[in-house]
């Protein structure tokens, strides 16, 4: 029987390799959903007949054609490793991108960090005005869960409301939402290490967070078989955080698509400042392969996962 | 057996005279689900020991104690009429009622209707600052859909499902924000009695309609029979709307704790200017009587939602 067993380590390598010569696939599979997710946004917002065009234009603006899709990728490569059927999970991953694109046109708007441009294009306030932009944004949050609480997402009435009840508490105060207030605050306060991990696990962490979660809701994952992914989601949403701060101190405007240095121009503190660049892109790497590790039950199913952690710290947008 | 059978002439007597002789309990039935709303949401929105403690107290200043919660005493009285456990029905009345505490925050913003007053207090963006104003709303956006998926509000999946698939279907494009889209497109455009209820009916008409439906919900009666309750709600939609816009034109501004006269500084079309005051407000009352008339199938079980459609377009704020 012993015999029969490959060490850790050796399991490690083979996966590794197994996702090193599956890269292209995955490249494929990722540019597949996100494909998908343009497809399934276009279907949700018909632009109507009447003066509402104008809202549902603006919605369309900043929900097709942009951003990475990371979210709709965790959500799918989640889904993907209990089965999930493909288009239940492109359906709850347009979800949580909805939530993420209204969090990022008011974050844009004058009042609160007055962005002109966002994913190489005009924000959406510039492109539109600044009532359109609130608006907008507001109807994303609400398709969202129209999104969810349709029987298109899932047939199962416990799913659907465990996938609202996941969203919703990602979103509002006790997560994203929160997580921004806190960064208001972060004007006025002086954070150290431990707040500045607990803002941006509210601020980003807990909709990626959410992502994954949503994935194993869709694959009828119990809660107590989750603890993996949960840690799997919680190394990944700081990676992203500090691969973001990595971004905003070192990147490529061109590339980015956005504003950079902001962070710096604020005088903010981030895990750049408090680990300076060299610790923080360490720190993101060992994030990485630990999360990775926390997958390995999974074997090579799990090459999506493993490799959209890669992805998230390796970005240049 | 047709002797047995009450006149429908008298039996409308009858219940008018039950309205009437019940009015004071009907108004302590009022106050008391309003107190009920305000220690609902005391309990929802606990202040945090960080930084985002300001986001609480600015989505508490906005939720708790003010406005007429026509909302929930919408979902409760008709849940009422079903047998429905109260604390269900006010919990279901409060995630209607951060949904439209929510878009009068936004509403009230300087880029939108920019508001200095609401509920005789300075609106939210003044008491606090516009980027809280935005989270607090966004915030108690996500509060709804919250409250309505947690198991507290029903232990039955399908009718939290259903719960919000109705409260975000209302709140969307296609509901309250669309109508909001529709009346800021209203300052290029001339709409006529058609489109300013169309308007209307989106902008104001679907979250009130979204009530009652969610009260019908909570008591499990199958959409087949809900044709005379989504009446009921059609015509204390628009009763409700012509009032407001009579408020708007001759009310007190200081008993409705808010600028009025909007309308008619901006010569903006409205139930007033299009029917003049008097065949408005004869409108309003005659669409009351016929909402009414929808519910005599319930008898004097519907007295709490006939007081209610009366006191939708008897209200001086």
């Amino acid at each position: 029987m012993a015999s029969q067993e490959v060490p850790p380590r050796l399991m490690r390598a083979i996966e590794v390799n197994l996702v090193e010569s599956t890269e292209s696939v995955l490249a494929n599979g990722f540019s597949r959903i996100q494909a998908e997710v343009d497809d399934a946004f276009d279907a949700f917002l018909p632009v109507p007949e009447d003066t509402r065009a104008r809202l549902v234009e603006a919605m369309r603006y900043a929900a097709i054609g942009g951003g990475k899709r990371v979210r709709p990728l965790l959500v799918a490569a989640t889904a993907d490793l209990f089965g999930v059927d493909r288009h239940a999970a492109v359906r709850a991953g347009c979800a949580v991108e909805s939530i993420h694109v209204y969090s990022l046109i008011h974050d844009d708007l004058p009042c609160m960090d007055d962005d002109d441009l966002r994913h190489g294009k005009p924000t959406l306030h510039k492109a539109f005005d600044e009532a359109t932009a609130v608006l907008a944004g507001d109807s994303l949050h609400a398709l969202a869960f129209e999104i969810l609480s349709d029987h298109a997402t899932s047939s199962d009435p416990f799913t659907r409301s465990e996938l609202i009840a996941t969203l919703a508490g990602a979103s509002g105060m006790n997560g994203m939402a929160g997580g921004q207030m806190m960064d208001i605050a972060a004007d006025e306060q002086e954070y150290d290490l431990h707040s500045i991990t607990r803002l941006q696990q509210l601020k980003t962490g807990a909709l990626l967070a959410a992502s994954v979660e949503m994935g194993a809701v869709l694959g009828k994952v119990p809660v107590e078989g989750r603890a993996h992914l949960r840690a799997y989601a919680r190394d990944i949403g700081l990676a992203f955080q500090i691969a973001d701060d990595l971004l905003d101190h070192e990147g490529d405007e061109s590339k980015a698509g956005k504003a950079l240095r902001k962070d710096d121009e604020q005088g903010k503190q981030t895990f750049v400042t408090l680990m300076g660049p060299d610790g923080a892109r360490d720190q993101a790497r060992a994030l990485v392969e630990q999360a990775v590790g926390h997958l390995s039950q999974h074997g090579k199913e799990a090459a999506l996962l493993s490799e959209l952690a890669r992805f998230i710290v390796e970005r240049d947008r």
